[in-house]
């Protein structure tokens, strides 16, 4: 009866230590053709050319769309420096940003760039959130285990 | 005879958690003077810029003769948005792209890229090879432990 | 007796498996407000633009202010390409670099953009030191662990 119990125990063992390996980085045991439930990527912009910034902004629904990846991806876009531009108000972005936004898209931007240059947050969409400094968060998002885009 | 079955198993365990562990991230063992036997890049190229790709195709050359990695490292480059300039048949880059590709640099093609410019598959060399999306990509080979670089 | 101490070096295996997972990865674990005791960047520069090089040491700068990252940080700037321009005795950045130097900052240059471009490191700042090529570093740090930002 007793060796019963532990023979349960050795096999509550094995299928703690498969769950903990899968979600330290379970694409290291699948391979390229692995299929995860989840990813979540940060995607950065620190220009204002309009060519990047609608660039970043199509790569990011080209991630979305993947086959690969359709239904299981959050994205967040961290924007510094002059990427601030895709985030003003008087700026040409505000559909785009919503269809993203609509999509799970986290909308995030740098605090120390908006005091660097005295920038009045009104003047950016309200559907913006703020983060201590875009480069704190490509850094900490990295230490989470997040994929990082920079396009 | 039973409780040796159990004390069998029990070591069992104990290899198969070691192995996993090691498995999933070797340098955090090892630490900055690791010699690791296995290494992945994927180099990533979204510009015509003559500059940009020419530096991109030997930066590639240069990781792979790194005497830290030389013999060691695998290579994939992933192109998307203008970086397609580099595969195009009417391009300057045929030599640097086979003499890459016999050093077993991968040269892969962005599916979105291709279909949202309406490029004809003929008009770029034979030996490139196609993913869904680029950006999709970048993505999948992070969370499979690659390293990423965007020259 | 047997079964008492099987049981032993099952709770052992439990405790081992923890604290094996948890050195693996631990923001996994601890989510998007873990607060790490140390974490590593890699900053890469490879552009003599002033412009490029003057964002980047400011980024550096900010991230190690970062309330999140702030005593915690410890930043890794190599340089390769164009990037050279910043390290030239003949630049402008001799104290930015030395303010950066004095938080921690250690200043890599590539020795393959050294030796390519025929360059005298006579004429580089004495504090600067050298790795075998940076794209090689850009890797290897990945693969320790390492968080890495291009701005």
């Amino acid at each position: 009866m007793k060796n019963y119990t532990l023979i349960l125990v050795a096999f509550a063992f094995l299928t703690f230590a498969k769950t903990a390996s899968a979600q330290t980085d379970p694409a290291v045991f699948t391979g390229a053709t692995a299929k995860l439930k989840h990813y979540d990527a940060l995607y950065i912009l620190n220009s204002n050319d309009e060519k990047k910034i609608k660039g970043t902004l199509r790569n990011i629904d080209n991630a979305l769309e993947d086959v690969r990846l359709k239904g299981k991806l959050h994205v967040e876009l961290v924007v510094f420096g002059d990427g601030v531009a895709v985030y003003m108000k008087s700026g040409a972005y505000e559909q785009a940003l919503k269809d993203l936004q609509a999509k799970g898209v986290v909308l995030a931007q740098c605090s120390n760039t908006i005091r660097e240059r005295k920038i009045d947050k009104a003047d950016l969409f309200p559907f913006v959130s703020y983060v201590p400094s875009g480069n704190g968060e490509i850094i900490i998002r990295q230490y989470e285990g997040w994929a990082v885009v920079h396009p």
